[in-house]
């Protein structure tokens, strides 16, 4: 979930998710490969929040952390590693001042969501996914699921093995 | 939900909404005047999110923006003015550097939630609050009621009134 230029688009996000795969893609039997036409998971807009932050730099964004039922209970409950099927979300919108709030507040201090840049999934999987920590990762853009290698989102996320590779920690 | 020191707790909150009124206060029928004893509604850390915001300066905090099913449904349909039961809650957390994320990324540019500041709600109920825009306006510090004027959260509001006075635009 972290800088990624490349996500694997799961077929995983197809088994009971709502999600729908139109084609397989041409990489064969390599998981980290992207398969294209999958969906996102239905209703994920609907789920639980789990933490929000704010990333400077290229990608200047706002986003929200939810997780799907399984995501959240495990992060109530502190459970780790995270149980088969958690899915956690990360949407994220283009970080604008808001000269409406600013005038309400009477400072230049405001900033809100913008128009949505893309949404990210990482999903729980250890057979499936067992190269990547037992995550699949994938990436929708307007919708659409980005071109991305699992691999190299991966590797960002070793650094908090002992979280099971999820960055995000749960906001109370 | 702007800059406001003080903002009126709701009896409202108790009706229906799992919360619990332990006592109603020395104000009398002052709606605008404090209420003690009021809790949160329940079940409000599992609402929808609507958007996601940061302010700088005195408050340095990174929000979220949540609703009640009514509100959500209203948002979604672009429905004005929100309809009786509405209930808009700001999460709001310290506006806190991620190290962590910030080695992963390889840059200086991540921004997370850190401990919770306060929650604000905002409530419709046209006939309870006629003399605020039909909202009831609450904030809780550290799961307590805060000692607040309804009136000073209201004219904040004003500005947007031609959006029944919520500033939060929907997210999507």
């Amino acid at each position: 979930m972290k800088h990624v230029k490349a996500l694997a688009l799961l077929a995983t996000l197809a088994l009971g998710l709502g999600a729908t795969v139109m084609s397989s893609g041409s990489e064969g039997d390599n998981k980290n490969a992207p398969i294209f036409g999958v969906t996102a998971p239905a209703g994920y807009r609907d789920w639980k929040l789990i933490s929000v932050a704010h990333e400077e730099g290229k990608l200047n964004d706002i986003r929200a952390i939810l997780g799907n039922e399984i995501a959240v209970k495990a992060y109530r409950e502190g459970k780790l590693p995270f149980p088969e099927g958690a899915i956690v979300a990360r949407l994220a919108w283009q970080y604008v001042p808001s000269e409406e709030n600013n005038r309400a507040f009477g400072h230049t201090q405001s900033f809100i969501a913008g128009p949505p840049t893309n949404v990210q999934f990482m999903v729980k999987n250890s057979q499936e996914f067992a190269s990547t920590g037992g995550w699949g990762f994938v990436q929708f853009n307007d919708g659409k699921p980005a071109h991305m290698d699992a691999q190299v989102c991966f590797s960002c996320h070793v650094p908090v093995k002992n979280r099971d590779f999820v960055f995000t920690r749960y906001s109370p």
